[in-house]
């Protein structure tokens, strides 16, 4: 049988590696291993978010309400903006797929950073757009402007802070930019890891409602999945002008959220407290990091994310310590695959992190 | 801001109105509501399903073994084929987009029986492909055949028993029709309702092993959302020969399934119990819309499936009589927007029926 030759140029996505594949492969007991990969929070969600999800438990046979008045009435009134600019995702993937496909075709190019989510280049290679991306390791917009000034692409991706680095631009360099842009160009800030940017320097925080204000072009996306600590429930919102939202709308399949998942999600957001905990233990537990690698002569990224980079010169190689750490229990994201000498590691729990410590020194020593 | 013309094609899925909707919007307790509209399972999910969206709760920060490897583990035994003829989806709907975007593009066609499941229609049209549909209201194979043979369409569609009506091929005849199509074209058997139709009359049955080993060109589809009760949890599953699962997989986008679902699906499957009580009630409760029917002279389409359509001759009119029904807080679905003077009603509990029919009886002898 014959599939679309789109396919051929479809890399799959390589996600975190699950604790359930180290206990098949390694034999190693569930309770020995710990995940350090997948940008989980380490607290968990809010225990009235798990309490939902238990409550609804009963309700499993009944599909969610589609229209998700419950969980946009509260987004809504979380951001200051109208249900109409409002639009629920499975994860916020799903709105960048959403997204592509509304504006990206065969003839159109979409603009991202060099490393960055790995999605976005997913998504746009489905439907045959030419990626464009800049030179630079961190976001750069200097070259964004020059490569949009250049080609005119349909779609641009920031993603603030950027995944998997780690680094961050600031509020007032973004609008700048955006100040440039075509309104018919679709610019997507991807703002997965907001929350720990905001809590670390306010300077980075970006308001949804006044961006999509200043700039109708513009959609921002948000998550359920890194702060809030709702990772595996799969809710993601972007907010946008009604226009946009309609567009999206047309391509979001009916019941793309579980019925659990809607009630995890608006308990989760009216509790900001434990968005305070989340962002205050990663701030805490970052300097830990940030000491290691200094004393170990390690160069790092500073992060403005819930995990941070650490970048390795030769003789020391990425894979051959991730393996090291995975034969042992301990599963960190090697950066290999994105041409990187590197590892990020989520900040974890103070218990989690040390053993991390305890097995990268003891890799580093046994060198 | 334009978006690719292909959305101007598109109109939104109309879902069933969930309960929360007829709450918000005349005021009836949500207790006192009935919801006969989605083919939810009344009985619920098997209580061991429910058990393991508790017990996940407290994982709802982590996200799912992508790979899926237990549930395919229990598919495979429970299907007896290989894992590597097993695709997981968010509902057995997001396989169908997978199989329409790997198959067909605006140059080609689909063809699918006049009225049946719409998603199929909406999923092609997000690729530009031409629609090609039978005339007559069943699934007519006589009709598809001569479609197919003067338009070679890439992809066909066959729901087996059809949703919103029913009526359900026999698998002989099924079998025969396959012999005459052609291996580039991808013929997907939804048998999202097959558990019922199995239990009414083994000749509908269709073992999913058979039918891929003797025509690898077909793919089929069942799901965790009608008996197994786990509509809320968004969990499909299609089974095909390797190169297609292959394919389709690089469309999968990672994280489609929520680590409760996951875990609930596992467990339901294991519950086969539970499917019986299911089927059983079912074909108990139908009997009984069958006769009320009888007795009131309204014709209906003997059902394969957890549904019945009741067919309506003017002067009732079934957008009159679903309004009478919802304002009295019960929810049925209307047929009018698929062009029939018809309801669907969903078989429920003995106690929902019964209410079912009372309001019915109500409304008739109003008239």
């Amino acid at each position: 049988m014959t599939f679309n030759s789109i396919l051929d140029t479809i890399q799959t996505y390589e996600a975190g590696k699950p604790i359930e594949l180290v206990v098949r492969e390694f034999g190693i007991a569930p309770q020995d291993i710990v995940k350090l990969a997948s940008n989980e929070n380490p607290l968990g969600a809010s225990k009235k978010a798990i309490e939902a999800i238990t409550n609804n438990a009963r309700n499993a046979h009944l599909y969610p309400d589609d229209s998700m008045f419950a969980l946009k009435e509260g987004l809504s009134q979380h951001f200051n903006v109208s249900q109409q600019e409002i639009i629920i995702g499975s994860g916020s993937d799903q709105i960048i797929e959403f997204c592509i496909h509304a504006k990206a075709h065969s003839n159109s190019k979409v603009l991202m950073a060099k490393i960055t989510f790995a999605m976005y280049e997913i998504y746009s290679k489905t439907t045959g757009a030419t990626i464009l991306k800049t030179q630079s390791q961190s976001h750069n917009l200097d070259e964004f402007l020059e490569i949009y000034k250049a080609h005119k692409p349909s779609v641009i991706f920031l993603c603030i802070p950027n995944n998997p680095l780690g680094d961050c631009l600031d509020k007032a360099e973004v609008f700048k930019f955006l100040k440039e842009i075509n309104n018919d160009t679709l610019v997507i800030i991807d703002g997965a890891y907001q929350e720990y940017a905001k809590a670390k320097d306010s300077k980075k925080a970006i308001c949804p409602k006044e961006l999509i204000n200043t700039f109708p072009n513009t959609i921002y996306l948000g998550t359920f999945s890194k702060a809030y600590g709702l990772g595996g429930m799969r809710i993601g919102y972007g907010i946008a002008k009604p226009n946009i939202i309609q567009a999206l709308s047309k391509l979001r399949p009916p019941f793309n959220i579980t019925t659990p998942s809607l009630a995890a999600a608006i308990e989760a957001l009216k509790d900001q407290e434990h968005i305070q905990k989340t962002t205050q233990n990663n701030l805490e537990q970052m300097a830990y990091y940030e000491s290691f690698a200094k004393e170990k002569g390690i160069n790092y990224i500073p992060s403005y994310a819930n995990f941070i980079t650490y970048l390795f010169e030769t003789p020391l190689n990425s894979s051959k310590i991730a393996d090291y750490l995975l034969k042992k229990g301990m599963i960190i994201r090697n950066l290999a695959s994105y041409g990187l000498n590197a590892i990020r590691i989520t900040i974890g729990t103070k218990n989690q992190n040390e053993k991390f410590f305890t097995l990268l020194n003891e890799f580093l020593e046994q060198k």
